[in-house]
């Protein structure tokens, strides 16, 4: 937690639940990927919070924009980015989408099948795209492989007949999944990545851009990787595979520019031993869980951490099963692997919950249980 | 899809996705059950869709509601209903919102642990309480179990407590769980809850409520038992067990009341084959998926009825992964279970997704990668 967010809870008391998200980290998050990748440009993975002030701040910055949807390149118009910096980065787009984007002047669109292309050839003609290769996401907390992307092979048969569609096949992306915690997931890729791209190049394709993804990971409870480590090996990489001949460079932070940026401040709401012995164990009932934007515990995935006012005063703690407030039974948190909390935890207490400042207040159901969605303070 | 239903869609062409619920299927589910359990009072479990017009229409009725927070207590008072109608059924609840219950007069209460009923006996002084109780939810395609109630030893020990603490140890209760499939799990509930219900008494508690939850289900794809035979069921086993001296019967459905008194209408965003061959999976992405209200396909757990326009016209179907249209890679619906769907579809069709009258409209992100929440249209 920053001293700004600190000051924000000590002043200002916030009603709970709620997100407090210091924009200076974001603005440094961006400087620091910028300082260690120079060659690249940014386009920040907008889903990943999609706060105005977060858009501004990065627009003045001289950010790029990847969005998933039109509803998403509009706020990126509106927070003041021009659209030669929007990336429509979603696989799957509506033709009204699709069709808006070209008017407001987006030209750049990704796809990873023959129908989406024909989708585009039809209502962005001109347009600049990119294909997405399916690559490995061994390392991802929160995989992204399924959904997304094609083979090697589909993929060089659908950029060939994207330059006979009146598209300009402009270059490859990959994702190595999001929360990725190994380097070389970035070297594997970029590997498979340059070789088609090549291939292409040989067949005549004015291919111009690598389009490298998101994936770097924000620090929850276990140590990750750099920044500074990442970008090395993704430089070696590039430079290993293309030599002197670069690419223009994308790359797509999400969770890595305002995740650690944001702290949930949540209150209990019940501590328990729902089988009343000591032996039983404790449940711990926050004003926020699975459906109040936490809902990247699924399958306890992300791996958040919890500050309590006990936390240095109490010696003794156990651990506890997490759980949300709703009536929901899916609606746990924590239960394989329980969370250690001081036992003098009690409901009433405040429960810090670091680095939620991506993916995290989206999620959140418009008013699940009669609970309304998670209020977001910006400073 | 009833012929209002149908009739609106007709007339209105509404934008997708969106919701249609007809009131009239709800007050009929309403009367069913009624009809089938004349001595059960019907509390209506606000969660599975709070919509004003159907708390509305629900109190004209004479129902009362199982309210999860306070905002639900709230939205029932605003739609007309007396506080003696309501039952605040979260066994986890602020401080904050008992107090204003117990000020607004609520006087009805849950509770599954010792530290839950502190919290009521100081800021519900009087007020009338139960315990859930943990049974079996086997049958349920979404369980309850783990997150709620407690054993009948604790439970015997909390109404004793709850006693001597200034509050009325009213009754018990207990969840089979939602989307119940099996008549037999209420009667071996029933059997549960008798026991304790009379050894209770035996202690000298002036026992009179015993609530039998919700669970009862909807028809998605498979025919599951009609209310009639749950109503049957129930009522044998209530008179096994407590003869001619019935407690009063509470029953809290929610899915059951207005799950099939709603269709969602979407929209084919991409039917695409990933690979490229006519071997690779066909995926089919909608305007909707599990962050646009269809929260509850989580692993698949309820399997809702597609219909297309091509449904009779085209004889040929294949099996098909079901997606939403988010850059999410666990927002995928249906990928196991393949749903057949007819191979003339494409993107542009509209898909109307049967019974998702429960448990979508509130499931739904504020604004995940972008997209508005579902919009609501009740007739």
């Amino acid at each position: 937690m920053t001293p700004k967010i600190s000051r924000f809870f000590a002043e200002h008391r916030p009603a709970t639940p709620c997100l407090v998200v210091d924009l200076d980290v974001v603005e440094s998050r961006y400087q620091a990927l910028h300082h260690n990748l120079p060659s690249a440009r940014i386009y920040y993975a907008i889903k990943a919070n999609p706060a105005p002030q977060i858009l501004r701040r990065l627009t003045e910055l001289g950010s790029s924009f990847d969005a998933a949807s039109i509803e998403e390149i509009r706020m990126c118009l509106a927070a003041g980015a021009t659209p030669d910096r929007i990336s429509y980065g979603n696989t799957v787009k509506k033709v009204s989408a699709i069709r808006e984007a070209h008017e407001l002047g987006i030209d750049l669109f990704v796809f990873d099948s023959m129908e989406e292309l024909a989708k585009l050839a039809e209502h962005a003609p001109g347009a600049r795209v990119f294909c997405r290769l399916t690559v490995e996401n061994e390392g991802a907390d929160w995989p992204l492989s399924r959904k997304f992307g094609t083979t090697t092979t589909h993929a060089r048969e659908l950029m060939l007949r994207a330059a006979t569609m009146g598209l300009r096949p402009y270059g490859l992306s990959f994702h190595v999944g999001s929360q990725q915690t190994s380097v070389t997931a970035y070297e594997t890729a970029i590997a498979r990545a340059s070789a088609l791209y090549r291939d292409l190049q040989d067949e005549g394709l004015d291919l111009q851009m690598l389009n490298l993804g998101g994936g770097f990971p924000a620090r929850y409870r276990e140590d990750v990787p750099t920044i500074g480590q990442f970008c090395t090996a993704i430089s070696q990489a590039l430079t290993e595979h293309f030599h002197n001949d670069l690419p223009d460079i994308l790359v797509e932070p999400g969770r890595y520019m305002v995740g650690e940026a944001g702290v949930v401040s949540s209150e209990v709401v019940l501590v328990s031993r729902r089988g009343g012995a000591p032996t039983d164990p404790r449940w711990v009932y926050l004003d926020i869980g699975r459906f109040g934007g936490l809902a990247e515990t699924e399958g306890e995935a992300i791996r958040y951490t919890f500050r309590t006012p006990h936390d240095e005063s109490d010696p003794d703690h156990s651990p506890c099963v997490l759980a949300g407030p709703s009536c929901d039974g899916v609606d746990i948190m924590y239960e394989k692997a329980r969370i250690p909390l001081p036992n003098s935890l009690r409901d009433g207490d405040r429960v810090d919950i670091l680095a939620t400042g991506a993916y995290v207040s989206t999620y959140c159901s418009t008013g699940f249980n009669g609970f309304p969605p998670l209020a977001e303070h910006y400073i």
